[in-house]
């Protein structure tokens, strides 16, 4: 994975972060393990109690600050090719202190956005003259707009959950029970080449009316409708998230009916995606399409959120959010229809915005699938 | 799990935590998903953007924010058993200050030790008056001592593990990669009944020396030393982790004279373990027996750290750490002796302190395991 690994993550990012940071107002961002220390540098650090922080200053060199047990991982990690300086603290030394003394007076730093309480109060300590803000101010423009590496590695994501996608109807059958089925849906994830399980969504008759229903010991009856919604993340940090709908047997008239709403929807969405329209646009363009059709009150969700190291990352498809699209936004698009109590859909795929219009990155039939 | 999880996860607790957070001079506790909320309410809740936030407020009742799509989630768990409040929130709708406006004036809160700054600094704002502290100053005390029932399933996940170490030798042989091998304990880890894999290392030959290395494509070698050190969270919350060694054929003379200074040291430190010492003082025990072997500088790590619903929690076996033992404290003894770029070896145990001393729960054998 090198040549992928040294396209996605290039060890020029942290300059750029650097000229980011310096234009910003911030001193310095403060990356403790997740997807913005990832994305900066390329090290899928643990989050764990151990300090592990790679510190970019407005001006200076950037340095990594690593327990001298983890010092191997992160050489060997791509962050071991940018040149950054490692700095090794051991089992009774402060590593706050440490950073503390090497920044010196600052105004203000950037937090990764998923810093644990647990450092972020530290960091408060350490340094008692500096506001604190999230190190998103900075990183959102860089990781909203994915560069083709990494649209690359959210293809071949969906690529894999769409192979997901393709064995479900051999999985799904009338007898079965939802959580039976989620564990082989688990299985053919990892096989189908992901490195962690995500999620794994199975909602069956009545569950497929609550979004966010996993799964349950219910028993697949005949004539449910089943959503199925499943993601999982690469080797390469990279997320897969897609929706799609079965039916056991034979579908009610009533589900056919707002499905094929629903089926426009998802569609008129997805057509709607080019660079300079604002994201809440793009939320409108699937809800009016519903809300014509009478179903207004059942689409209970935003339409999308953005993807990339993170599944649910900026930007979101929401009312309230006039961030325009620009080519490299990658995000999810999931209208759905749900009658409380009674059944319900959703369909999703993964969108990325390219110069002229948006490219779906799943491409199974986004039609109703009948099994068993 | 009904029964399992209202005896871990009592619905008296929210109440008991109450008493305490109005002890601590805290106004309330503010958790987000993890394991401090786990650990309160039994909601074993993802982890993601929109906020679920359980509020424990010193006087009045607890309540807890929840997005609206996950409400049922929220109420089928544990937590909905307690009477807790739900209080759900829409798409467009501002959670925090919600919180705030239910919260009133207060001077202090306490955060999930895990809270992401995208939600720290986001009650910051709502609250601008309120001292941030962590809520492990109020629920340490209560998470280390661990009931009866929590005992009972780092037990079982004890158990779990040692079942995977029972299937190590049919796994490493010479030929092999550790990242093969790795794959296949990873399987066997889900298999023995985990909910999910924490980390698996395999250490070979001279990545035996690197005490947190992973798994790499160095394929094992005749004669490697290997230390394995595997561990999962059960679909209880509690977390394995244990360490054994094996070697592929003839091990050197030299690894085989400091190995039983290893296993002696493990030995010692899990026998000084009993109620009213310090955990600096069990760690000493280890370095101790070491040290005097003339190893003391290749002892390059703590002695252990605490486990429970997370695989590192309080108490950490460390020098510094005054806390005294008592019953329920459940942490690692794993000294490991490590010859840079040659060999090493980790003996690791979970033990619980007892009444008059303290319990192994990991059971299999402690000897070097010759496989191949």
């Amino acid at each position: 994975m090198t040549t992928e690994s040294s396209e996605l993550y290039p060890v020029t990012r942290i300059a750029r972060v650097r000229e980011a940071v310096a234009a910003s107002g911030l001193d310095a961002l403060l990356l403790t393990p997740g997807p913005d220390l990832r994305y900066v540098c390329g090290y899928d650090a643990h989050a764990l109690e151990r300090l592990t922080c790679l510190v970019v200053p407005a001006a200076g060199e950037a340095f990594m600050m690593v327990p001298r047990l983890e010092l191997p991982a992160a050489q060997a990690s791509p962050a071991g090719r940018t040149g950054v300086e490692f700095v090794p603290w051991d089992e009774t030394d402060d590593p706050y202190a440490v950073v503390a003394k090497r920044l010196g007076t600052v105004g203000a730093v950037g937090l990764a956005d998923r810093m644990w309480a647990m450092q972020s109060l530290r960091f408060r300590e350490a340094l008692p003259g500096a506001e604190q803000a999230l190190a998103g101010r900075v990183l959102r423009e860089l990781r909203m707009r994915k560069s083709p590496a990494e649209a690359a590695a959210l293809r071949a994501a969906g690529a894999a959950i769409d192979a997901v996608h393709e064995l479900v109807p051999s999985l799904l059958r009338a007898g079965r029970t939802e959580r039976q089925v989620g564990r082989d849906i688990a299985d053919a994830i990892m096989n189908a080449g992901h490195a962690t399980i995500d999620f794994v969504i199975v909602g069956s008759g009545p569950n497929s009316a609550s979004p966010h229903h996993e799964l349950s010991d219910r028993v697949i009856q005949p004539g449910d409708p089943v959503v199925v919604d499943i993601g999982g993340t690469m080797p390469s940090g990279y997320c897969s998230d897609s929706t799609r709908n079965y039916v056991v047997g034979e579908p009610g008239k009533e589900y056919l009916a707002y499905f094929e709403v629903l089926r426009r929807a998802q569609e008129v969405a997805c057509e709607f995606v080019k660079p300079g329209v604002t994201c809440e646009a793009v939320d409108a363009a699937a809800r009016e399409v519903i809300a014509d059709a009478g179903y207004g009150e059942y689409f209970i969700h935003r339409t999308g959120h953005g993807i990339g190291l993170e599944s649910h990352e900026e930007p979101y498809i929401v009312a309230g959010n006039t961030e325009l699209m620009a080519p490299g936004f990658a995000f999810s698009i999931e209208p759905g229809i749900y009658l409380p109590g009674r059944h319900g859909a959703r369909i999703e795929d993964i969108v990325i915005c390219g110069e002229s219009g948006g490219e779906r990155l799943n491409l199974t039939t986004r039609d109703l699938v009948v099994v068993g």
